[in-house]
């Protein structure tokens, strides 16, 4: 196993009132710094700030959430702690919108808790940390997965074109996008990766590229801008991002910028790929149209490295995130293989194998 | 004339033995701050660094750098000043190698000594000093005549995205694709701007912002990345860029992005033009592959803000223009009207059309 996958991005110390920690990822690449988190208010803000971020990850992140803001019910009436648990769910799924990991995570939990029924507090507690223990184990499976499924679409000497963070650091371990790299480079096949820096808050430079090399892989930093030009010149044979939402006909919300790739590829004729868990799949909605995109705080464009970096009342147009009609999109690298092409019948076929796959595992 | 216009972005004060004052463009928009340039190795520096920067302004500081490394001959043997002539016109051809705008202005300054033949010292230092400044006032009249030229390709309400910075800043006065903007700006007209911010050196949010808001017009910034989302919403009908260097068939060099933008344009079904004055064309070469591509130092992405924002030794890909083919440019806005379409007989038909307008003005 890599060295980078040893890296616990998000994990949970100690038993029922245990606690939290993560990597602080705002403050790479400059320094490795591992926060705790103790309670709901700084789990909304961590994930807000974007401390933890990556769809997975902030699924996982949401899940532990919950558990924390369990931990001071010492009351025997399990009616409070599901109050309580309905509050917390309620509240962190306020931390950003686009997402569906997060919601995913939360109703998994509740789930879980209806499950168990009327079974005494200290169980039911107990239930939910082994639950978003077993969210995070099971990225970590999907994750895998995912690379295994996705990594001969890497050829020898290949140039592969990344945005943003679809890493170890956006997931439990290996990543999405950067699973499938990493299971190319496990099998010693020789390649290099372009990361798009990812304004405005520089994942790609700052965690993208930390954690290839941290991996020992090829790694080169670009601006955003610059992706058009090395197309042109032949040097992108492979465009492959993660997933933030992805709708039941194969839209999909991902990084502000992806879509901007994704017209770019098909201008040049590159395959763009999409790698994603099923978690990060909404088949309640039937396209991207209705995925609701967080608009950021204007400042991450106008100060963004504590600079002035536009006229301090400068308007901007925020998004974190766009949506790539599936049509651009030649395939989806999920845990249960390759979906191919991408449309709303091979969606549901393959969700439905992987529902299976899920059962095996519930049962281990 | 709109406030931004009175803007000296470079200027040259005093007689013969006299200097440039310019306004230092790495210090916008946090402040506006003149500097006073003596010599030669001062103007590269500058040139360089970007203080000055746009094609036609760096043409300008050109021709003015010529005449203060004359500055200090005092011998009255001619020989000797065509000599130091030659050597500063090679020492500033170095600062920046893809506009043309800068080897056009040292030409043209050797061209006028040529022409003086062996007229004495004094005559030709004043000359050259005429010269410099008739460039400069050119280029005023040239870019004034662009936007003049353009600005009914900006309808009523349209939105018009913009890279870098093609403003007055870039030129003497006006700008060339900002020319546009402001031309149907004082027609009253209604529409609004989107400045890609432009990395790494964010000229678009540090400058274009900055002076679109000085003179009123409607202006958003965005990430570089979000110009694809605003297209496939609808919010942009025109792109409008300006230029470093036109190829004899319409190939443009301009800032690292642009090219990325022309595709997305072309996608969208969004006209795409081109705004210069005709020192930009380089006829000598027939297409863009003949285009020295500046690399600039890879510290621009990895701490452009003064804080590290990538991995200290990360490899960077860090090229500061890409080409535009002429197929993707709906047309050139010139100071002799709009090239369309764009390829090498519209452009040799148009430029011999602008000979004859310069053979009017130099006969002033």
């Amino acid at each position: 196993m890599a060295a980078e996958t040893s890296l616990k991005t998000i994990e949970w110390v100690g038993g029922v009132d245990g606690f939290v920690r993560m990597i602080d990822q705002t403050r790479l690449p400059g320094e490795l710094v591992h926060v705790e988190i103790h309670d709901p208010p700084a789990m909304w803000e961590a994930i807000r700030q974007l401390r933890v971020r990556g769809a997975p990850a902030i699924g996982i992140a949401a899940a532990m959430g919950v558990v924390l803001g369990l931990r001071d019910v010492n009351d025997t009436d399990v009616a409070i702690l599901r109050k309580r648990l309905d509050e917390v769910c309620e509240y962190l799924s306020t931390a950003r919108p686009t997402g569906v990991n997060l919601t995913w995570a939360l109703q998994r939990m509740r789930r879980r808790a209806d499950a168990l029924g009327q079974s005494d507090v200290a169980t039911l507690r107990r239930a939910l940390l082994d639950e978003a223990r077993r969210i995070r184990d099971e990225d970590a499976a999907m994750c895998h997965a995912i690379g295994q499924a996705g990594e001969s679409l890497i050829r020898p000497h290949a140039g592969v074109l990344t945005h943003c963070n679809a890493g170890g650091l956006a997931t439990a371990e290996y990543g999405t996008a950067l699973a499938v790299c990493y299971a190319a480079h496990e099998r010693g096949r020789p390649f290099r990766v372009f990361a798009d820096e990812t304004r405005p808050l520089l994942q790609g430079s700052r965690l993208t590229a930390w954690e290839l090399q941290q991996a020992g892989i090829d790694v080169t930093v670009i601006c955003d801008s610059t992706a058009g030009m090395l197309m042109r010149r032949g040097e992108i044979d492979l465009v492959l991002t993660g997933a933030d939402r992805i709708a039941a006909n194969g839209d999909t919300a991902n990084k502000i910028g992806t879509y901007s790739l994704a017209v770019l590829a098909r201008a040049h004729d590159i395959p763009f790929y999409v790698a994603a868990p099923s978690s990060t799949f909404d088949l309640s909605i039937p396209d991207g149209s209705h995925i609701p995109i967080e608009q950021r705080d204007p400042d991450e464009i106008r100060r963004g490295f504590g600079r002035l970096t536009a006229p301090p009342q400068a308007k901007c147009f925020a998004p974190a995130f766009d949506v790539t009609p599936a049509e651009l999109i030649r395939g989806l690298v999920t845990e249960a293989g390759i979906i191919s092409p991408v449309g709303t019948e091979s969606i549901s076929a393959a969700l439905g194998a992987r529902e299976a796959c899920q059962n095996i595992w519930n049962r281990r």
